[in-house]
């Protein structure tokens, strides 16, 4: 066929199995880019373009770049710039991410510095506002920094903010209360009753589930039973499907009723090795794909709908106008991109290694955020009782292999001289170190179950709070492991015997590294591995010590303040009286 | 069965079959609004409330609010309030209206102030920013005001403004141009993505309709045939269906794609008298559903998908959070609402006057906006011809019964003392007068074939420019219909022999009435049967006459500035030497 030459564009995509969104189909056709956007879909192929850049595709499929609209870039523990190269790599080309572990240990400051680290980006990285910091309250947990309702209300005005990041309270708003989200969510019905609203809320259900949505929280990507799921969607909430989620009967329900419009994939948390071994959303997709969800709305809720809910209604399809995010792929079966273009730009390109961004610094107290005093380190060698010799029961917390939630055992100890003698009980001393500076307080527990048994493992990686918890069967060992975190300014370390078995830092905040991610991911396996060594059995060892510290996951909690009793909303003593 | 009483709400409807707009079904169930949203459906009647009303539905069908996304309100010739008040009774609780018309004659002003005239009214009113103002350039048409960039940037900052209206110079844009609109376009792809642009491109196809899209404009609602639409659809642009547009294969291409969730109803322009006979959005979803749209998804997109487009996504949907909007129905072939809800408050009641909203008045300048001159008069008696005796030939305005363009004709006329002698040339003698005070200028022209025959029409209802617009075969019944139309400073008049067969006073910014729609519907009518009387042969002689001065629409029309050759974009002189 003759084909006549109309005009000049920057990119020309030719011999392309283009998926289309609207039709839910491929079709063979010639793509056209101009600058940041597609231009013209050649379904005919009669056109001729002049382009500055010819790709020939060779029949590979191209699908839009894919968007995670509910994910946080702190779970890889690695900065902006390292987390947007690796989503390049898995063809994930926008992301909405909520910075509240960022926001615990830094404030408004912590949340913008995480958008100003982001903006020189390979991708587009929006954020939502966090709403929950501290996770409770200052009366139970001490944080770096507290986002009330004037600082989420000035977050607004920042253009990367796509969205209110999860509520995660949501036992708490949905009853009478005074909590600085409620105050902002009231604002954003007012003011910005366009803004989408993140939630979060595991097993709520019937009347409570649609007071939580009363409040215009209108998504969730938490656990469920198919009950919970169909009543989510009946009700016009957004329903974020995590790895997790792709259970048959949850599918069978979106298929029959043909609910793709409001659904999408999402990945929440992301382990920085699992982000190297495994990938990100395009594992989600894959999975989803594996277990029957249709390839074409597969990719549809991992693009469209999750573009279409955060609003950013000028990409997630490949049509004139929208901007050129795309990636081509041998087959749709894996999800494993041979290039990926952002904006009309080649940003990965399979077997290459990505040209590394760099430029962006955190500001020098970022890397100066974890201070301990000698005092709080000395706690560790005496554990008072309130008695002088005889027995206490103490409240020790049970950990399981399959979830984050702990139960309180109560554990007899001896006391001696008028400190409780826990060496034999079978249980590990823990201790939460406040870090931050603002009060040098040590909250002291014991840890039982599936946690390790032996050695130490510490951590400022602790949710949401970021103090410094170490728990372990030496106080030599245990006080070691602090100081080296100290050394390190945060990360995790791994000690047996005086010896440290792994370590990761993570000098950005005590929770995050300006490393690249394979290094960080290396690490973190180590570390993973070490702690299974030690007797720690859980599907997520990481996961799990750092949730050991997360006083709104129940049952018995551990803070800088002590044992948090989580239902209840309180400090409870160690021992029972 | 038991049921308890749970807590208190506002309203609680009960024993309705409630649409649900994700499962696109009736189901049984009681609800439940706690002051503006919906707060709980019960589908299980289980649950009891102390409700401070009590709307037994007895069965009723139960639906979201219309939205209508697409609409002029100055179209029906009435003010906001009036408006509003008859949308309610059909069932309308939101729209987004583009003023271009007010805009047209008062500028910014034109826009701010429609925008303060909607604020009391009981259903909610958007606005579109008008983008085309004037329609062409001033070198053709002689405006009030003018929307330019700086202007359609202020605009932006109303929070009644939902989008972009329509970019109606569509075969202009797509080319290298220096239009406003073109750069007010390049701001907002750059600072506002998010901001919905609507489109008009009729007959736009391939590569040009690529580049009306590549510029983000991204629906469309003019009228096409089949494959028009598929390329539309296929191209990613929201497809507005108007009235016309409701054709067998188009319908059944939609459903055979199942591209709901592209498309949604709208009105464009409803006349007054139509407006109070047939109804609104509520008379397209009906006779969609008479041509075979399925009932649910013509509720669908009616509700769900306007609101969706517009990222009015409070409300759209009988769910928990949502804006309760809502209508109950006897029976779902006819959308006649029993009840009418809007923000949870009764606004419409069948059989019961509604309460009138008033307090409103537009500034005094708005009712003093038709400035005509003595001397502009008196140029209807003398037609000077370029030669003393003899013959001319004269560039006529062709009309035709089916359509508002119209072609160029060339008529023979003698010439006596200078002066054109028309009367007996079988056309009729037209004159457009600039009406804005700003240069006082006549156009002059002459019409044939559909128009009245005899007698004198005059309207300041005048597309886009609204000067003053005059035709008839008695150079001494047009000056009084000028003077008439001066008089009510605004409106139509229709008169033979010295007689006024009808007339409509338009007294606010010469295009509106703030009277009630039911009286202006009536007036029209008359209107509309004075002008067939005298011989006007169109489906809509009201809107034919008013495009008649249009010079956006082909082929040869009459301005301020006398014929304009709009293919050429030029004006063209009365006679051909």
């Amino acid at each position: 066929m003759e084909r006549t030459t109309v005009e000049k564009v920057s990119l020309w995509v030719k011999h392309a199995k283009v998926f289309n969104s609207y039709l839910k189909k491929f079709e063979e056709a010639d793509v056209a880019v101009k600058g940041e956007r597609f231009y013209y879909i050649d379904r005919k192929r009669e056109l001729s373009f002049e382009a500055a850049e010819v790709l020939d595709a060779q029949g590979k499929y191209m699908i839009p770049g894919f968007i995670d609209i509910h994910m946080h870039i702190e779970s890889s523990m690695i900065t902006p710039l390292a987390m947007a190269e690796c989503l390049a790599a898995n063809g994930v080309t926008t992301i909405v991410s909520e910075p509240h572990e960022m926001a615990n240990v830094k404030g408004v400051r912590g949340v913008e510095e995480m958008i100003r680290a982001g903006k020189d980006a390979p991708i587009d990285i929006y954020y939502g506002i966090p709403s929950s910091v501290p996770s409770t309250s200052e009366e139970l947990e001490t944080t770096g920094g507290v986002i009330d309702f004037p600082a989420m209300k000035g977050l607004l005005d920042h253009r990367e903010v796509a969205c209110v990041g999860e509520v995660m309270n949501y036992r708490q708003v949905i009853r009478e209360n005074h909590l600085e989200i409620s105050k902002f969510l009231d604002y954003v019905r007012a003011k910005r009753p366009d803004l989408p609203v993140e939630g979060h809320c595991p097993s709520l259900e019937d009347l409570e589930l649609a007071r939580f949505l009363y409040l215009g929280i209108d998504a969730d990507h938490t656990e469920h039973d198919l009950e919970e799921v169909r009543q989510r969607l009946e009700n016009g909430m957004f329903f974020e499907i995590q790895d997790k989620m792709l259970k048959p009967e949850i599918l069978a329900y979106i298929r029959e009723n043909n609910l793709y419009e409001y659904c999408a994939f999402v990945t929440d948390d992301t382990m920085a090795d699992s982000l190297i071994e495994e990938g990100h959303l395009n594992a989600v997709v894959e999975k989803a794909v594996a277990f029957g969800f249709p390839l074409e709305q597969a990719v549809y809720c991992a693009t469209y709908t999750p573009a279409r809910r955060m609003h950013l209604t000028n990409r997630g399809a490949i049509a004139p106008g929208k901007l050129a995010d795309f990636q081509l792929l041998e087959d749709v079966r894996h999800f494993c991109p041979a290039l990926v273009f952002k904006s009309g730009r080649q940003i990965y390109r399979k077997g290459e290694k990505a040209e590394r961004k760099s430029g962006y610094e955190f500001p020098r107290d970022f890397y100066e955020s974890v201070r301990i005093t000698d005092e709080q380190i000395q706690s560790l060698f005496a554990i008072k009782a309130p008695k002088d010799e005889g027995k206490v029961t103490v409240r020790v917390i049970e950990n399981f292999p399959d979830c984050t939630q702990t139960h309180e055992r109560l554990v007899e100890m001896p006391v001696r001289n008028g400190r409780i003698c826990w060496q034999e009980s079978g249980c590990i001393l823990g201790a939460v170190f406040e870090r931050h500076g603002k009060n040098h307080t040590v909250g002291i527990g014991f840890f039982s179950g599936s946690c390790h048994g032996e050695g130490t493992v510490a951590t400022t990686y602790c949710h949401d709070h970021h103090n410094l918890l170490v728990a372990g069967d030496d106080p030599e060992d245990m006080a070691s492991a602090v100081r080296r975190i100290v050394e390190m300014q945060g990360g995790y370390v791994v000690i047996k015997d005086g010896r440290i078995l792994a370590e990761l830092p993570l000098p950005v905040g005590g929770i995050l590294s300006d490393h690249p991610a394979k290094e960080i991911g290396a690490k973190l396996k180590q570390v993973r591995l070490a702690m299974e060594s030690l007797g720690y059995v859980h599907e997520n060892p990481i996961m799990s010590f750092s949730c050991l510290g997360l006083p709104v996951s129940p049952e018995l909690k551990l803070t800088n303040f002590g044992l948090i009793d989580v239902k209840n909303r309180r400090r409870v003593s160690l021992t029972v009286s």
